[in-house]
Formats: structure tokens, C-alpha cells, sequence
């Protein structure tokens, strides 16, 4: 992030937004119109606002899958804060030149790159005042985000800190074992067209040594194997499995809810093996 | 709001729409799409479109709490209209330094000021053509929101009116008695996360004069008496009371759905009483 | 689209996106990311992202019934896409001075007009790499629009080719009887508020060569007559017809949900008749 030049001599920064918020109310709105009226020129895009609540481990896949699409100098602000107004401090981390703003509660655990840096966000000065208990989103974190849109650096923000001395957040691991040929992985995201997405990764699977064809996916009482690059290789209604936009295994129906086909759900465990 | 000059000079005006079109359909693109065609530079900003349909108390409500966090100078749009294509008016409201186009079927009487002043809008000179009788967020609201938006003062709408003669608005309200130490509420508003929010002010707690911890909560048939800062003071899954973002008492329940855990709704009477 | 200019010199272009992607993943913040890195002035717009899955024929309707309230020069995107990573080509429709990217699956059909140009696209130089199959969305519509709106000819994105030529799209067309005096049509949409939108049209009914409220609709057990300009012209929970903002013949109840009331739904058949 070009932190040497003002606002008004660079393209305006982009903020994105993610929160348990949903959009039935006004604080998302009450979110935005707290950084337009700091930060006129900046864009603001929801990156999602459908995380369940309280869901620390989802907020994380969203961001980590989608966050840095955006420019390069984008701010992420992220609001899923079951620890709203307890002493849980807010964290600013610098990866590859994106801004995370969050809670210290694991939700940027997977935006951790090598080079990347954090800080732990100590400005009061900045918030809105009176400060409410319950509303940082709108009360701290948007008036955070408006002044790094400003172009102030993230030194400014608070005391470096070692991205190991973060908080941690546990999410599942597949486990590869390339001797018995199999992979114990779990359903980790169900889109909204009922794609059952997993924790197991291309590289996972390039560990079985063998072709695709030939690794069975077991995942409740279903048996899948055929594997395809898209939905539509396969007759409507059908299952299948493929690689998909994040590079991830995901199971899927053409022009279906696969989520509803095998009547499995989030964190599903799943278990590939060559036979 | 500045007036004098023209859309050129300053920064760029914000919009705001709220309204009980939903997301399903394209009406609330279509808005967008006739204000941006009329100016261009304006940023447009979704308050709310998840207003129950006809809702004019709900929207009252939500603009509230949320409008005057945007920008000063920013142009509200609320088209919650069950009167649509009747003799029902259309008034430009100007509180605070924002701006209110709406309805005359009193969803503005919240944002009504000391100070304030209104309008009633005779521009139909700026409308679409063909005219619709039932999109009029299209046809009127939108085209006269991008007049403003454009720098043109409030006085070009239409003839003053006072604020004494818009349509009311039948809100409940509390009743406190100091004498007995009660108060009488009811939930306003039911959250994403089911927090029940009353119309019960800090204000109309302290006229109790005694400390927060000896009042106690009705709410059918249940009692509650554990106030806090914050949800993370309870254990999760417990219900607390607690002074809201928007300084009204709010029933929660940690990381929980207290409309759920309570079986309550909106309306639901409300007791407080010191004991 | 004046394509002269580059994107500095004129007003930031607008971009539509019209998907079936809901808003619960971060699949339309990729969209997004993945132009605003590549034009960062330009205003992005959701046109709606609640297109029933796979749904060619609603996303159509909603893009015919909405598209050309927005700017000239306009950029609308459509990822309706059951085709995605098959041989199915993308395209670009100019029409009206707005530019359509679309899958070649029928979705533009309605936004055909006279003088309108089409192109098969063809840059895979512009695409992400490294490109998904299932995500074309991100990876091919998303860099297409902003190359787009930096101001590139839509001749530079691929051959012309004739409309004739695009992929059809079989929508079902009422059939007007003035000897019998009858129109069969069906419910085309459902909206938000439950309103039953029918393919007929205003044109329609005056090959009838009577008034209106000659006309009776017939749609499942019910009969219909009462013709009015708005809803708020019948009682409360009263059933209505009008001609609706779009021009097209529409079954509503006032403040209430026609599709509840009639039992009713998408696609089912409505009849008209002179009686």
C-alpha cells in the first residue's frame, strides 16, 4: 500500500466489508456511511455479509479464498466478533499488500504469509464517541478503516506484533497417508448452490501418486469416483467430483443441490482412497 | 447541505436507499440505474431493502438509527409506499444537514429536528415518462434524488410545508411511573441475530433513580434481571439485558437467538420494574 | 459507448452483474476484486445476484426489464451459466449504446433490438491465469468488463456475428385470439411481494378491442376482473389487475402476497376473455 501520497492524489482505495451482520438491518449501512463520512472517495464492496454467526472459521475461508482478487492497497475489514466489547484487542495485518483489519480472535490465521507483518490497533483517539459495547463494527473499526483509506500507515495503527503471538484458530487438517493411499479430509463450505466443498487440496492429492480415476470419495454412505473439470461433463442431476475455483475437492450435481443429493452437511467427513 | 455549487466542484454526494423491495427482483437496480444515468459521480449506498413489505414503523425505525452516521450533505431515499400511485404526497425533509425523500405517510417523523424544515415535492417536470402508478422509487423518487444529488437547493422542490402537518406516524411509546417504578415498553425490532430491542430509552431508565441491577425485566414468562456491557459477560447460550449500539435496552443471548429462546416477537409487551 | 476516450478523461463507466450466485459466498466479491484491480474508477452495480440457479429465462426477464435504466455506455455482465466450462462461447451484445457479456445461452435474447451488434468473444490473453473451469464469473467475464470499461472497442473483443446466429432462447409468447376474444398467457415471475407478472402485454390486451374492464382473467379456480391503476384502489388483502411498471399485465393483492392468495405460482396459465 502506497502510504507516502494523500487521498486525493491517488486512485481511491477500496474497502471491503465482511460480517455475521446479514442484511436485514442497518449496521452494515451505519458501517459504510461512518467511513464515507471520513473517507468520501473511497469504494466500498461487501466481500460477504452471510457468515453465520459468530462463525470464525467460515469468515476465514471467505476471506481467504476471495480477499486478494481485490487491488493490490485494499483494506478488509472484518466484523465477526463474538468477543465484541471483552478485552480481545483488534489486529491490523499487512499481506502481500493487503490491509486486514479484524478482531484478534484467528479470523486472518489464513491471510498469514511469509513477509507479512501485524500490528495490535491502539488508537482510541480514532473512535466514535460515546463508544458502545456492542457495535465496534461501526464504532472502531470503521473509523480504523477510514484512516488507513486516507493513506496513513499501518505503523501508525499500534505496536508491531509477531504474527505468532496472534490468536490462534483451529480449523481441520486432512490427513494424507500415502501408504495406505488415502486422504481423511472434511466438508469445510456449502455454497449456495449446495456444492460440498473440502479441505483437501490438489496438492493433497498429488501426494496418492496415482491418477485421479482411480481415488474412490467416501462420504457417508456414497462412493464417488467420477471425477470431471465441470458441471455440465455430467447428466443433469448427476454427481461428481472436480478441482474447483480454489483448487479445492469439491462435490457437486449438475444443475443440483449436492448438499441436499447426499444429504450431508458442513463438516462432513470425507475419505478418499485408491482402489 | 452546499448548495451553491455544482456537482463538478465537490465531492461526491451519497445516496441512500431504503426501501421493502427485497433483493430478488431488479427494482432496486433499476433506482440505481436511473439515478446514475441523471448523475453519474454519486455514490449510492443500500440503508436497507429488507423492510418488512408495507412496514413504515420498521423503516421509521431503521433510518433512526443509521441515517445520520452517513456523510452530512447525503441524500436519503425511502420508498416504503403502500400508498403508491394514490393522492399521497411525496416531502423532501432536511434535518441535520441531510436530506429525506419520502412518502408524506410519516416514515420520517423520527428524523424530524429542531430546526428542521420540509417540503412538499411538485417537480413533475423531472419525472420519467411513460409514468408507472406503481414504481414510483423509479419514476419519481430516483430522478428526484439525482436533482439533488446534482447541487440543487431543496427550495427548487416544491413549496415549504410544516413539519406540523405531515402525516403522523403511531409509534408506541413507553410509559414510566416514576411512583410505582415501572416502566411499560414493548420489542420494536427483532434483529438478524434475534436481539429483541425495545423502545425503552437510557433515559427512561434513569428516571427509576435507582441502579440498573435491581430492575427487573418481563417478558411473558420469563424474568430477567442480568444487565451487562456486552454479550461475552454471559456464559453462551445464557440470555442478558443490556444497554444497545442505539442506547435502548436490547434483550440477547450469548452467540444465541433470544426472540428463539424467549418464543418472543415484535410488539411483545415489555415490563420493567424495581423490586 | 463512446470508446474513443480513454477511462481517464471520462466519466467512470458503469458495470452490471446479473448472477445466480446469491450473496452468501464470496463468489460476486471475486467478480468484483477482479475488475476493480483492473479499473479501478468504475462503479460497480448488482443488477440482482438472486437468479433462481441456472434460471436462463428469469435472468432474461430481469435483465429486459432493467437493464437500459442505466447508463448509455453501461457494461452489464450475466453469469447465468449452466454451460460454464463446456464448448459454450461467451459473447457481447451492443445494444442501445450498453454492452452485454454473456454466455451464448439465450440470456441476452430479449435485449436484441434493431441495429444491435453482436461478437463472439475471443481473449483468452485477458483471462486469469491460471483459469478454473467453474469459474469463468472471476476468471474470464470479470477481466473482459474491465477491459471493457477502460474504454477498448467492443470490435476488439472477437468476430461480429449476426444475431440470427446466437444460441435461442424458447420463452413462452401469449397467444391472442381477437375473434374469440381470448389471450392464453402464463405467470412469467414472482416478485418479492408476491405480484404475479404475466408475459401479456398492454399491446396484447388492445387487440381485443374493448375496455378493460370487459376482460376477465382466469388463472387456476379464480376469476379475475377488478382492474385498477394501483394497489391502494382496492381494500386491503383485496385482489387486483393492473398493467404493471413494466408494462405487462399483473395479479397483486394490496399489502399482501397474490401468489399466497391464488395459490398460484411460476409459469402457471392464465386466461383472458372478453365477457
Amino acid at each position: 500500500m502506497d502510504t507516502s501520497s494523500t487521498s486525493q492524489e491517488k486512485k481511491p482505495s477500496c474497502i471491503t466489508l465482511t460480517t455475521d451482520f446479514g442484511l436485514m438491518d442497518g449496521y452494515v449501512a451505519a458501517i459504510k456511511g461512518v467511513i464515507l463520512a471520513r473517507a468520501p472517495e473511497v469504494t466500498i464492496v461487501d466481500l460477504c455479509h452471510a457468515v453465520p454467526p459468530q462463525d470464525i472459521a467460515q469468515a476465514a475461508y471467505l476471506l481467504h479464498e476471495t480477499a486478494f482478487y481485490f487491488p493490490v492497497g485494499s483494506i478488509h475489514v472484518v466484523v465477526v466478533d463474538p468477543g465484541v466489547g471483552s478485552s480481545r484487542e483488534i489486529i491490523l495485518l499487512v499481506s502481500q499488500g493487503h490491509s486486514f483489519l479484524a478482531p484478534d480472535n484467528g479470523v486472518v490465521s489464513l491471510l498469514i504469509t511469509p513477509g507479512c507483518r501485524a500490528f495490535r490497533v491502539a488508537r482510541p483517539d480514532l473512535y466514535l464517541s460515546p463508544l458502545s459495547h456492542t457495535f465496534h463494527g461501526r464504532d472502531i473499526f470503521a473509523p480504523l478503516a477510514a484512516h488507513l483509506a486516507r493513506g496513513h500507515a499501518p505503523e501508525s495503527m499500534g505496536q508491531a506484533v509477531a504474527t505468532a503471538d496472534l490468536a490462534p484458530l483451529h480449523l481441520p487438517h486432512p490427513h494424507v497417508d500415502p501408504i495406505r493411499g488415502t486422504i481423511r479430509g472434511c466438508v469445510i463450505r456449502r455454497d449456495h448452490f449446495g456444492n460440498l466443498i473440502t479441505n483437501i487440496t490438489l496438492a493433497d492429492l498429488g501426494q496418492l501418486q496415482t491418477e485421479r480415476a482411480a481415488i474412490t470419495l467416501a462420504i457417508g454412505p456414497h462412493r464417488l469416483r467420477n471425477w470431471h473439470d465441470t458441471y455440465s461433463q455430467v447428466a443433469q442431476g448427476e454427481p461428481l467430483l472436480l478441482i474447483n475455483s480454489a483448487g479445492l475437492v469439491e462435490i457437486a450435481v449438475n444443475r443440483g443441490d449436492a448438499a441436499n443429493y447426499l444429504n450431508s452437511r458442513i463438516y462432513a467427513p470425507v475419505l478418499l482412497s485408491v482402489c
